[in-house]
């Protein structure tokens, strides 16, 4: 999948965790030569810079050859939902700005419609969120199982921060969770644009088309490849 | 137009700078009471405040009654061209969260289309910047005159910043401003959607039927005030 010379976009999350430390230990035993990684977090860019990927900014030549990551829903049409981990805008932008785009993720994330298991992020703009927050809830209007709400932080007051405020993602942004009782019903790239068109938002957690393949650890510790159509 | 008890959306600009002057001096002499503003920039809420009106949080209640601001461009459709000064992203959220939306001009703002007279904004995340301008300009690939760059501070060093640094809005975000030779042909909400659509993206300045009434200052001192279809 990997081969030297490659620039690869570098995933956030636990399952992306495990293919910075392999390409790292391929790296430093020469089995991979030339390969750079653009992170799509502060926090992948410190692991991979802990284990020894060259870093690259998106945007450079060569273009981005490969992603890898993992996510949080996959559809049966490969569309899935990421960036519950907070980082879905860097990710959105360089494992979708060209190449293949390889996903990781075990069984319990195929789902028959996004929405299934989870909040779908919106990552907003600060000022102004309530009303923003007020027209996300307008899309999904009258949809019986349908609540928003701001992302905040756990009980723990990580970052010497309170307790209670919003998350801020690494755009100095926040995150608006979406929940839907029975998934997201509907046309998605309708839903997408209607998201979009509300000023205060500036991306959201559903990623569509843009996989190109889909690598499944079953239960059984088989592997399944799905790719898309 | 403005009376008492309402909540005004309070333009950014040499024109809305006017009306704020104004707004202070009705309240102040008592011929205003109740009103509140809700202000497009930083600025805006600095100078409101010290003439003396009372400020008000988006999203509270009562909703924005009337929003007043000038434009860069006013199309014959009242489409409007906004955010040369850079607040293009707290207008369009206040300016277009309901209510009333009133619209000052002096004649030469009148265009036949949108791009006439100078740059189109749009706000863009800071991450791969450079990126997104590349898909911005994919959007109007092959038109010919069209450019497009990054917003750079002139050579005053403002802000004690270098010099050349790009312009950075209250939301933390960078501006690309496009060009266009003779203005943007076709359908702007196609191109309003396919600029959104882009992962780095933001928000862009083409306010689409957001302004309910345009008030025209013509040369020969007469004004004229013109009505959304």
């Amino acid at each position: 999948m990997v081969e030297s010379g490659m620039t690869l976009g570098l995933g956030t999350g636990s399952t992306a965790a495990h293919a910075l430390d392999r390409l790292g230990e391929l790296l430093r035993s020469g089995e991979l030569v030339g390969v750079g990684g653009v992170p799509t977090s502060l926090k992948t860019e410190a692991h991979a810079a802990r284990v020894g990927i060259p870093m690259l900014p998106l945007g450079g030549e060569p273009a981005v050859d490969l992603s890898i990551d993992g996510a949080d829903e996959v559809d049966p049409e490969l569309n899935l939902v990421k960036g519950r981990g907070g980082s879905l805008l860097r990710e959105k932008m360089i494992e979708g700005s060209g190449g293949r785009f390889v996903v990781i993720v075990d069984e319990s994330k195929l789902v028959p419609r996004l929405g299934c298991t989870g909040a779908v992020p919106v990552e907003v703009v600060p000022f102004g969120c309530d009303h923003t927050l007020g027209l996300i809830r307008k899309v999904f209007d009258g949809l019986p199982g349908f609540s928003a709400r701001l992302r905040t932080k756990g009980g723990g007051g990580k970052d010497g921060e309170s307790a209670g405020g919003p998350v801020v993602t690494d755009n100095g942004n926040y995150i608006v969770e979406m929940f839907f009782d029975d998934g997201i019903h509907g046309d998605l790239n309708d839903i997408s644009d209607r998201l979009l068109r509300i000023t205060g938002v500036v991306e959201h957690g559903m990623f569509l088309g843009m996989a190109t393949s889909v690598v499944v650890a079953k239960k059984d510790g088989t592997v399944v490849i799905l790719h898309r159509k």
